[in-house]
């Protein structure tokens, strides 16, 4: 790209670098902060500023929080002893959306991925193992991606926590609510049946 | 969505506010600049702040520009009495990326469209007509967009300017190269048998 500008062109070298975000979006995003009031784009910037340099992790759970320790974890109304395992903050989020959990979390900060070099000691597994081993924990439901990277987290905590007193659950996999037998794939269709469960239990919600 | 901070919640509704950025785009924007180091966001945010407070448009010809009078008006080599009427800036950098044009640019900051609320007045076409009466200019390129509101455009600077002395031309519209015909709509493929050009014209490159 030949541009008129190097404030153009460094700004949008640097929005360029967002994943998923070319140069041609990164350039239509650039022109389009020229449009509207500057105030707005300071405000912008500052907002980011603020989070790179305020956030903080939870030392509980590893959520990001605004303080030391989450919401989620200071409310005196959910179950410590339950805790569900996570990779990222959205699957908190999406969690946290269905209101059916109303237990802690623990966010790893990702899956294990050697393709990406992502070994068990870049995850919160061990902290993990250590509230197992304080006893503080009742059961430890797996609600990772349904990947081979998901399943190969799950296993890895299982084996580290082998001999430790604690149930650990994972959640279910099966047909999606509202969708059709014959669209479904084989895979999921087939575990499905395997981990079928009383009808009874179905009428739940 | 349910957030854990207010950080992030605020850092996402600011980035989802730009155009084709929804929430959870924002969202995975957001979290991405956490995952990578802290510096390379305050770079981003500093690049951002610079180019708002700093970005200069040319005093004569619209464009964005680091100094008071853009790179290609400055240029003695290119012809200031051949002028390209375009629509923002992406269109002067398409142009230039061709290297086919040596003149100078005339950037009218968008297109007439009653819709969106633009009218002649928030457009630089007056400064066009002044350039235009004071002799400056022997030929005027209209370059905008193949569009209803590109052509009013056109068809509105067209008569603000008749009765004076320059030349006004238009750049082709026909079958793209490459474009086989059966695919090519009805509109184009008729423009371009009517405007048909001599063979040993399109012979040159």
């Amino acid at each position: 790209m030949n541009f008129s500008s190097k404030l153009l062109e460094k700004a949008v070298d640097e929005i360029s670098q967002l994943p998923g975000i070319g140069k041609r979006t990164a350039l239509r995003l650039v022109l389009h902060l020229l449009n509207r009031p500057k105030s707005q784009t300071l405000q912008l910037t500052e907002s980011l500023n603020n989070l790179v340099e305020n956030i903080n992790f939870c030392q509980n759970c590893h959520n990001i929080s605004d303080n030391e320790t989450c919401e989620i974890c200071t409310n005196p109304k959910r179950n410590s002893t339950v805790v569900c395992v996570v990779e990222d903050v959205r699957d908190v989020m999406a969690i946290e959306n269905t209101a059916q959990f109303q237990g802690h979390y623990h966010v790893l900060g990702g899956k294990i991925s050697p393709i990406e070099g992502i070994g068990p000691h870049n995850l919160k597994i061990e902290s993990l193992v250590q509230k197992v081993k304080k006893n503080q924990i009742q059961e430890l439901i797996f609600a990772t991606s349904s990947t081979i990277e998901g399943d190969t987290t799950n296993f890895y905590i299982f084996k580290q926590l082998e001999g430790l007193e604690v149930t650990i659950t994972t959640i279910a996999r099966g047909i999606s609510v509202g969708d059709e037998l014959e669209y479904a794939d084989e895979v999921t269709l087939g575990r499905s049946i395997i981990n079928r469960i009383p009808f009874e239990n179905s009428l739940k919600r």
